[in-house]
Parts: structure tokens; C-alpha cells; sequence
């Protein structure tokens, strides 16, 4: 069986969106800097059916976390910016026609709908039972693979109260945000014990891999 | 002239020191954990009189961080844990009597106190009059020497928002702990820019080198 593991980039400061988060600011108030590393690598942009890019330090890094994925799974505002039930014309998301994912992608929702079939191998499923429920089946569409538990910071945490998540990547920015959504915030001492698996220094980027267990 | 130096660890969730901070704890819970790296490291033992520890890539970290330095500013409760006036008899602080800075320490302070000297070269100095002046006293004392800001997080907070702090190496320690002080909280994005020096992976700690500029 493969690993349930996560990627997060956040600030100097802790933060993995920046303040005033809307649907024209998804990523909060200078929340695009965090990302500037990865859209930059040929690597990320390859995945996502653009040319160019840069080869560096981040790039392994950034292929081993994305590589074998079989499921993701995503919170609600990971997938598109609708509060509230689904609205007619049903909604997207904001990942395009042809999502980055080429695989199943279980999306934690309050509100049910059918599976959405995109172009590229990309399904989003839509989970109204829960994370664990969501989790569940994830890994039975993976198999063999990995899932990768997508965002957002609140989504990660689930993963790691329930005692699920077994590698976490923390990418560290060189930017202080002011203020914003945290990861790792409301979680307890006993949640998870942490073992830094490795550091890499890239440029402009700090990665640090955690590798979680659980005493229960 | 030296520069404007400081070293904190923090824990994966961004705590400079546990929750409930008290004079037994001065770290707060489980805040120890967030010093192992360091006081099992020979250089460190070194410096504060013992035998023995460890030399690994932390070393030339602490060394570099620890170096150079030709005065100390740091907060009140750094120095000790009494709070209000000072009372009879004098309390020395909690570094002993021949405490490891064998420099001027300058510590912040609401109530004038004459100066303490100590075995080892170490002098504390009691600056009322707030941090910029401290800062002052430091520098006119260090020399050519570096300033170094020990601390508290609050402290180095105003370091940076003096524009002052020129090299800020965090300690990353994989442990939750899950509340406490947290060292950039409530800085804002324009109070500096920040450049990733350098990273450093070490048994049990990811150290991250950070340069500040100040636009103003």
C-alpha cells in the first residue's frame, strides 16, 4: 500500500495563504509569493502543459512529492470558490479543463453531486461523509500509489489528528505574510511525533520533510 | 562596524517556547525539546564550561552564530524571571556565576539597576531607557565585534521592526508544541524584506539563515 503524504508551502511566519483570502484572492494578500519556487520548475510546469522552467534543487524535491500519486484528496476550497451548495451552471473548480492531477481527486463537500469527469484522466468525486470517508477512498482507487492530501492547511490537519498522514513537506518561503491561515495551528503535542526525514536547500526555498507517527 | 545578529529555535508549528511559561519553566511545556540540538553539541558544552558532546553539522552553525560576538542585548526575562522592581538580595540572573557570554550584556528593563559583574568577562548592563538605546550601548561596546540579540522572541521582534536585525538564523526542531510565544508573530510584510541565505541540515534541527533588508 502506498503512503498518505502532503505538500504545504508557507511563510517565514508560518503561513500558508497570506490575510484577506477571497475568491479573487484565493491565496490571501501576497499569498502567490509562496508559490513562485514551484511554478517556475520545468517540473510544474511540464505537469501542468507549460514549456520552460527552471531545473534546481527543488526540482527532486517536487517530483518525489507530486510523483506517485493515485487519489488525491482536497477540501472544498481547494477545488473552486462556491460557499454553499452547488449552483447552476455547476461550477468547475478552478483548476481548468485539464486539472494537474490525472487521477481520481475525492473533494470533501457538504453538498452532494455526481462525479465530474475532466480531460486528462482527472475525476473530481465529490465526498459528503468526511474526511475518513474520503481517505477511504482514495486509497482504494490508488492501490499500490500514494495519496496525496491536497490542501488546505485545515484539510492536512484532519489528516494528521485522525493519525493519518505519514509524510508531511514543509517548503519554507523566505517572506513574512503578516497574517493568514497556519498549518500546523490548533494541533496538540500528542497529535503526531515528527522526525525530520530530510532538508534541502533550493533557491528561494527551504524544504524540510517530516515523517509522522502516531502513539494510539 | 559588526553586524546586528540572532538565533532562535522553534518548534514545526512556529513556538519560540511551549505554553504556560512560568518561572520553574521558563521555556514553557515540552520547551526543552527545542534546545537538545544545542546543549548536546560539544561547542556549546564548551562555551558553558562542560566536557564532552557532540560535533556534527550543527557545529559550524552554532559556531558561526555564537561567534564574533562583542555584546548582548536581550529582554528582561532572559536575564531572570522576576518581575516587578527589582528586590533584596539582588538576583543574578539564572546563567550562573560565570554566565557564557564573556562579553557586555545589555538587558532591557523598566527599573534602574547598577552593573553586574561577573566571573568570564560577562557584565550586565541595565538599560532603561528601551531597546534603541540598548542597541546603541551594544554596539559602541561590541566594537568591530557583532551584536547579537538573544532574545526573547518580543525582543527580536524589535529588532526588526527598528530595522536593525541584519542576520536571523531560525532553528527548525520537529516538534509540536502545540502553543506559546511565537517569534514573527504580528510583524507585518513591509517591516523587512528577507533573503535565504542559507540551509543547513542537522541530526534533529533544519537551520534556516535569513538576511533582513529594510526599505525606509
Amino acid at each position: 500500500m502506498g503512503k498518505v503524504k502532503a505538500q504545504l508551502s508557507i511563510s517565514a511566519d508560518g503561513y500558508a495563504a497570506g490575510p484577506s483570502q477571497s475568491e479573487e484572492h484565493p491565496l490571501g494578500e501576497g499569498g502567490e509569493r509562496l508559490h513562485e519556487w514551484v511554478v517556475e520548475l520545468a517540473a510544474w510546469r511540464r505537469m501542468h502543459g507549460r514549456p520552460g522552467g527552471a531545473v534546481n534543487a527543488s526540482t527532486e524535491v517536487f517530483e518525489r512529492a507530486a510523483g506517485g500519486v493515485g487519489a488525491v484528496v482536497m477540501g472544498r476550497n481547494m477545488f473552486g470558490p462556491v460557499r454553499g451548495p452547488w449552483t447552476e451552471p455547476l461550477w468547475e473548480g478552478w483548476w481548468g479543463e485539464e486539472p494537474p492531477f490525472h487521477v481520481p481527486v475525492f473533494v470533501l463537500t457538504h453538498h452532494p453531486r455526481e462525479p465530474l469527469e475532466m480531460r486528462g484522466g482527472t475525476t473530481f468525486h465529490f465526498v459528503t461523509e468526511g474526511f475518513d470517508r474520503a481517505l477511504e477512498l482514495a486509497r482504494e482507487a490508488a492501490g499500490d500509489a500514494d495519496v496525496s492530501v491536497g490542501g488546505g492547511p485545515s484539510t492536512i490537519r484532519q489528516a494528521i489528528r485522525g493519525g493519518h498522514l505519514e509524510e508531511l513537506l514543509i517548503s519554507q518561503v523566505p517572506v513574512l505574510l503578516g497574517g493568514g491561515e497556519r498549518l500546523l495551528d490548533g494541533l496538540a503535542p500528542g497529535d503526531a511525533e515528527l522526525e525530520q526525514a530530510e532538508v534541502v536547500e533550493a533557491p528561494g526555498v527551504a524544504h524540510v520533510l517530516y515523517r509522522l507517527r502516531y502513539r494510539r
